[in-house]
């Protein structure tokens, strides 16, 4: 489990005032890239090196509290559930004071540069607890 | 159930070469937009006048095949389920050869403009089929 | 010199109520690659088959009038200057009513696959009226 | 003069591999945010309790070399010049072994709440070194 500080842009906020929802599937991948740092490894070299590409499947938020611009936004990331074939990963995002903005999850698949479904090589394994 | 077309933009693309996934919420958006004008109301007037937000709840994407620069991509969208109180909306984001690009949903509730919950004005029942 | 139209995505504005300023620079590239095609070529093909890309040099914008949600906006694109190491396009946007929202260019030079610099492919000239 | 530091997110590339033009825009501003911190004041609160916007009147930039994913990027922000009726701030984008990657202006007007130009409040003079 990681946790990934961010604040919040004024390009994040739209006409309501609050932040657009779309932009949380971009804080997840922060706390996705930070999670894969965090457990050894660069999301960027397993791309270029191994040439696998984590696809997204599924994602998932569910909105709990608007969060506004400069707020400070925590983002917890944890792996829910890994095998060679797919991961997914769960988040949650707070404010400083505690306070719930929402929760989510994302499915992916591991795919090779050609986009066809491949495994995840043996040397991330542990990383991603499998 | 509307149909909207849209050209998928460069700046929507990211380094895979297909269209980042938080992106497929925005064309959500152009659906919802297109859907509430097709029933006979812009939805910036509900926002202005009656002062009535449609806050999403949750949203839900499935990726079923990429999208790439340039494609052409047709967004369906139809209400799923409605009441005084929430709307559901399903998308389904295909190219024009008729391949599925992605599926989803969004959950909304009405609010008013302090955020509180609030009900949907009645004149605005029908064209929810409500 | 060709005419774009968009409409203003809700995901475009901010919390002032008007589109992003940044969001000015994704209309131009519409704009661009509409004006390519007009121009008989698709954008994408000379990056996929001919290795050019069209790296941006420097980008300039100056904002008018704000835009706001569901507004149609017309981008008109044309080429400013151009020779074989570079092209200058330049942009007007308007509103439907025909208020004029923002101008600006953009400079590009012509890279191959290694972002060395290269020369635009003689078959292009007559495009870039060269 | 400050520095604000950023991570470059997935989000953020294109399918050139690079980061998208348009989003150095977007790092400008968390430049200028921070720079108002640190000169003193919110930005969020000028915005909130003075009624006082920035709007943007003219956003210039100069690719120098190309951001990448995963890539920390330095903001440097100042102010170029101001009076009491408009601000200019200039940035300059590095990358952590000093190579810059852009540099770039933005022009603003203070306007009101029903955005009519208007001066800055004079509490907020010695912040700007009117």
């Amino acid at each position: 489990m990681t946790e990934t500080r961010l604040r919040v842009r004024y390009a994040e906020t739209d006409q309501m005032g609050v932040v657009y929802y779309a932009n949380y599937l971009v804080w997840m991948e922060t706390g996705r890239v930070e999670l894969c740092r965090a457990c050894g490894f660069e999301y960027r070299e397993m791309e270029r090196q191994d040439g696998v590409l984590l696809a997204v499947a599924e994602a998932n938020c569910r909105y709990l509290a608007p969060a506004r611009f400069d707020d400070e936004v925590t983002v917890r990331t944890w792996i829910e559930s890994a095998n060679r074939r797919m991961v997914t990963f769960a988040y949650e995002m707070r404010l400083a004071d505690g306070r719930r903005l929402a929760t989510g999850y994302t499915k992916h698949l591991f795919l090779d540069r050609d986009f066809r479904q491949t495994r995840l090589p043996e040397k991330y394994w542990p990383m991603f607890g499998i």
